[in-house]
């Protein structure tokens, strides 16, 4: 009989990340308060949605494979050459082709524990092997420690995001710099900046060459997380050995369109930036009435310490009852918070109250 | 220095087809009449599009990563259970995964020389190697010499597609039927079914068991080729293989919309076969007209016997000057004829206009 290969059929049947509408059809709600997965609920630029609802007359068509306009734009956005941008449908994606590419069975990925899963579910699906640093006690990543187990274990990737997810904690520039420098040869650095619109851009712009391999996405600060684009940033030279492995037809073109025009709705983006920061500051204060701590937060999320990993369970329960949908981190030092994203100010306002009325009911 | 493995350092850097909007660049053209990918320039169902337009509003939510509304629709379409049904962005996603699951290094992939190239690609991309039986001179795929390579070479996968792209034939129920019955039990068929939506549903249904993989797509009858969304059929088991390696966000939440109100506009399906028919007959006549053959079709494209080789680069290139993009078959014995996507009556128009005009520019 026809059978997957010995790596498939080693793999185990895990899912990196059950979805909101599995949580409600499991639980029979219709309607939920979306703050598990750090989307955006103040939504794509209304100048992206016209541009999508505009190319709807176009679906019939594929996407332009080379993304060429879009190219351009953040060719421009980022001073970079166009030929140093790869274009794919998320960071999930591009992130699968850089195992891909860049390790062969049994390659150690240095990663750390607790932070994006869908790194090691890669590692995994390609037969490499991640070894993870923990978090320092103040959820901070701990870049000595990331480079020493490169170092021992000749690791063939070092991921890191930056800022963190689910730490919301962010390492400077002089930081991450210094951490290209003192990385083994053969070892490149793969930097999630899934979260680096909420950082202004002089304090992300790491120059590119063949040690790093930076990736942004329009999912999050641009509010497009369903849309499924994204893209790479690196030499040409490495874009080239991702070129060959690329679905070249993988991006959907509404979504090529919707980029172009987010990208150039700078003023939205700003909002948005700005609304977050208002979100977080928000997110202070209740955990101050609550008494809780939080890990300061770089990001469009926030992590509320509940004490132990046990009672942060039964507030995520809790909340799940009352129809707020939010995660929490895996892994210790952070697996007695819970991560919820900032939302508009009404949804903050009904977490809030949810949050509060959870504590006491969990406290009883 | 940071180095991409051997497997895709030993690939060449060629790309499996080049995008309209690439050669519109090149030859400085700002419109061209797009025959050439098998779109379906009928576009989507208006209900789709309606859909999809208000689902724009939820674009800053990531998609459901089960599909779950759109497997159950299509387990009521095809009759078989949600657990058989697995949603990707379009066939080539799926096409990469069960190459990427079923083989292994240098295991034979066995396909039709001169089909659809991404499958060839994607064999490449994961180290596997392909071996391919030419087309029969009718224009038919050879099942016979199919079947006798996968038994050669102890194939793990046997490649079909059906209708075949771009021969434009159809192997009968009965006559795929027979080749699984004959499968060397080490083979699985993965079944390309993108233009089956023009073939009487009776005609397609293949059933599901382990040794069949089937693929279908929005791409092609529903007209969504920029949406980037089809799916796999097979047994659960198998299903649960590619479950373990694919991107659980990888298909865009509008594309997921769309095809689920697709689905349900049975009346455009319809009116598209029937105009897509309608236009054959016209393809047909302009054949005749110019006095040269055709190899009957079953898809919304046709192949138009040039005489030669050379001879059909000629008129390709002669058409792209009149702002016309159409392909052609790259092997033997088809790599004589052209192949024009059915459109519009008004693009069939324009296509007939342009090809008598260079037929005569080319015969002189």
């Amino acid at each position: 009989m026809a059978e997957p290969n010995a790596l498939v059929a080693s793999i185990p049947e895990t899912v990196p990340f059950v979805g909101p509408e599995q949580l409600m059809r499991e639980h029979g709600l219709r309607e939920c308060l979306r703050l598990g997965a750090n989307e955006s609920p103040f939504g794509a630029s209304p100048l992206a949605v016209a541009a999508m609802r505009d190319e709807l007359a176009r679906i019939w068509c594929y996407g332009d494979p080379q993304s060429h306009e879009l190219r351009e734009a953040l060719a421009r956005t980022h001073g970079v050459a166009m030929e140093s941008l790869l274009v794919g449908s998320g960071i999930d994606d591009l992130m699968g082709l850089i195992v891909r590419a860049f390790t062969a069975a049994d390659d150690a990925v240095v990663t750390t524990l607790g932070t994006y899963p869908t790194l090691e579910y890669h590692v995994v699906g390609y037969g490499s092997r991640a070894i993870a640093a923990p978090y320092r006690p103040d959820g901070r990543v701990d870049l000595d420690a990331l480079l020493d187990l490169a170092r021992k274990h000749e690791a063939k990737l070092l991921y890191l995001a930056n800022p963190d997810n689910p730490s919301g904690t962010f390492a400077t520039k002089d930081d991450v710099c210094r951490l290209i420098d003192a990385l083994p040869a053969a070892t490149l650095l793969m930097l999630d900046e899934a979260y680096a619109d909420f950082i202004a851009p002089h304090d992300v712009g790491i120059d590119l060459d063949d040690r790093v391999i930076r990736l942004r996405t329009f999912s999050k600060g641009y509010g497009m997380a369903g849309a499924r684009i994204g893209y790479a940033m690196t030499t040409p030279r490495h874009i080239s050995a991702l070129q060959k492995i690329r679905l070249q037809y993988g991006v959907n073109r509404i979504a090529q369109v919707g980029a172009l025009a987010a990208l150039r709705d700078t003023a939205f983006l700003q909002s948005v930036i700005d609304e977050t920061a208002r979100g977080r500051s928000d997110y202070e204060a209740l955990a101050s009435r609550l008494g809780i701590g939080t890990i300061p937060s770089s990001t469009n999320f926030m992590l509320f310490d509940c004490g132990t990993e046990e009672r942060a369970h039964r507030v995520l329960a809790a909340l799940l009852r009352r129809g707020v949908w939010i995660r929490k981190p895996g892994a210790p030092p952070l697996n007695r918070y819970i991560r919820a994203t900032v939302g508009t100010k009404a949804m903050r306002v009904a977490f809030a109250d949810a949050l509060e009325a959870v504590f006491v009911e969990v406290a009883a």
